[in-house]
């Protein structure tokens, strides 16, 4: 696809773009052993959920290759403690633990004479995976120009990108569809304080494939949507409840608000696994609040005198009333959400 | 009255607190001769409109003081002389040219026989100029507390403070008159992205005079908003329309729009110069769009890649159905803002 690539596997080697050093350098880590690529989840050299998973399922793969037992069942013993030892890189994150999971599924069930076949069907069953991701992500874009393709200036928030996940990301996944199919897009991207996601990593991505993006103040939002420079809005989701209301990154409420106070449609792009059917509405989701440090300190540099405090909410839930679609890989779901999220249950 | 004293004048000097190198540290710079200040009018040792004012006034002191000649009329060529080196210091703000004219017009008018006398009427016409923007300040916070006493936790935007003007501020004023009042209130201060005078100055300010201030990113305001956390918005103005609608620093807007969405009162102070009577309305306010390099560069350091640009508009305008009372020194405003600001004038 594009210019980026930051995960992807040749010649028995994982390739990770190093998210630690961007946007100002972009260097590549080698993988050859699965403890490398545990210190790799676990340092953040990639980060994102699915970017997790996809990441660990290679993971597996090279605690596979790496094993030189002439016995599928030792290689698969050796797999099963590289999983734990990968799982415990990053506790929290379900798909890292999921793509583990799946993995040692398949390899329980593989024919267990040929070594050779044997890892090359786990190595399948991982591009599976990935390549499973980078479908889906592309099926949010396809579904999302729908909605789009008539618009030209586009905000969003945080990073729901390539850097997230894997090739076209899902918010940023209609950008790169539309260049695909000759529709530019002008995207202005939040910078997304305290973390400053959007600065660093969207504007990274998108400007490294061509599409054009400016980065405004979290706060001037309102304003261009006040003078008509903003058509419309698409935002990833980090959970997103069966009535449609959804949680993401601290500072996507603020924008649904004026959005809705503008007219202006305010999409989510998200896969179906992040559709929580348990969850009745977005009341019930837990809202972490991270050391107040994050906003006091930007590149290492106090910003606000010693002795006050910050707060720092890292996400927060966008009523479904402000949303006017979550596009899944599925299809459009549009209001009343708690129907059509239902009916893709 | 606090800790604090950005402006004073004491035995023939002018002591002004080096905003330069707040909120770290808190340093005072005496002046002189009118020449001095004239640099630190420049080098924004002192910031904000009437602060400046005040601060100009002085210099005109400096200015008589330090002239030996014994003939009145003469000691006045020289404070004309040194009002337009004043005045070219920062040549657009209106208070700074309005304080020299105002003492040069002093000066004109008085008896001419005794020069000590005359210097001595002089430095209590600055004096009036001074206290004059002091009871302007307190008469804001008074009225203010009327509408805000029985609220507990309090949102800000940008600095409107003691930093800015004289002693109380203005959106701080109540802050302040309530502490002397037995009131406190817990102040939340948005950082204000891009130059980040809540974070640096607002917080500064409140803290040192024991006002318990917790900063958040601009972007947590809703979701503080919509947890039941935020009582009630009180911000300054940069200008106000006819019909009330209010010029204000970049994130105004955003937050009047969800203060609304939220039923969360939302309350400007400033005093009546800042209503143009003339402006029926804030379609006609431009808004100054400053250099990109504000957003993409924090305390010296790139926070997003090369090549990518920032907006940065300064300012936005809040419509007045969004504003809930005008507080002034003259009384509390309220819609219809286009009868009650016409009653004032």
């Amino acid at each position: 696809m594009g210019k980026i690539n930051p995960i992807s596997f040749e010649d028995g080697k994982l390739i990770l773009l190093d998210q630690r050093k961007l946007p100002h350098l972009t260097e590549y880590v080698e993988h050859e052993k699965p403890g490398q690529v545990k210190e790799s989840i676990r340092n953040m050299t990639v980060r994102g959920a699915p970017a997790i998973g996809v990441t660990a399922a290679y993971g597996m793969v090279l605690s596979a290759q790496s094993c030189n037992l002439s016995d599928c069942n030792g290689i698969l013993e050796k797999m099963k403690s590289d999983g734990q030892i990968l799982k415990e890189a990053r506790p929290t994150a379900v798909n890292l633990a999921w793509a583990v999971d799946r993995i040692l599924d398949k390899a329980s069930k593989l024919e267990k004479s040929d070594p050779d076949a044997f890892k090359n069907s786990i190595l399948k069953e991982a591009v599976e995976i990935h390549k499973a991701d980078i479908a889906a992500n592309r099926k949010i874009g396809e579904y999302a120009l729908e909605l789009l393709k008539d618009s030209k200036n586009i905000l969003t928030h945080c990073n729901a990108g390539i850097l997230a996940t894997t090739e076209y990301g899902t918010a940023t996944s209609v950008f790169y569809v539309g260049r695909e199919k000759g529709i530019d897009f002008n995207v202005y991207a939040d910078e997304t304080r305290p973390r400053l996601q959007g600065a660093m990593l969207t504007a990274y991505e998108l400007h490294q494939n061509g599409i054009s993006v400016t980065v405004i103040c979290d706060n001037a939002a309102a304003h261009l949507m006040s003078k008509g420079e903003i058509d419309a809005v698409i935002t990833g989701a980090d959970r997103i409840a069966a009535n449609g209301d959804t949680a993401n990154k601290i500072g996507t409420l603020g924008v649904s608000i004026a959005a809705a106070y503008y007219g202006i449609p305010f999409y989510i792009a998200a896969p179906v696994s992040t559709i929580d059917f348990k969850l009745d509405d977005g009341s019930g989701i837990p809202i972490e609040e991270r050391d107040g440090e994050e906003v006091s300190n930007i590149s290492g540099i106090r910003i606000m005198p010693e002795g006050v405090s910050a707060r720092n909410p890292a996400f927060d839930v966008t009523p479904a009333k402000n949303i006017s679609a979550i596009i899944t890989e599925k299809g459009i779901l549009r209001p009343p959400f708690i129907k059509s999220i239902a009916g893709i249950h």
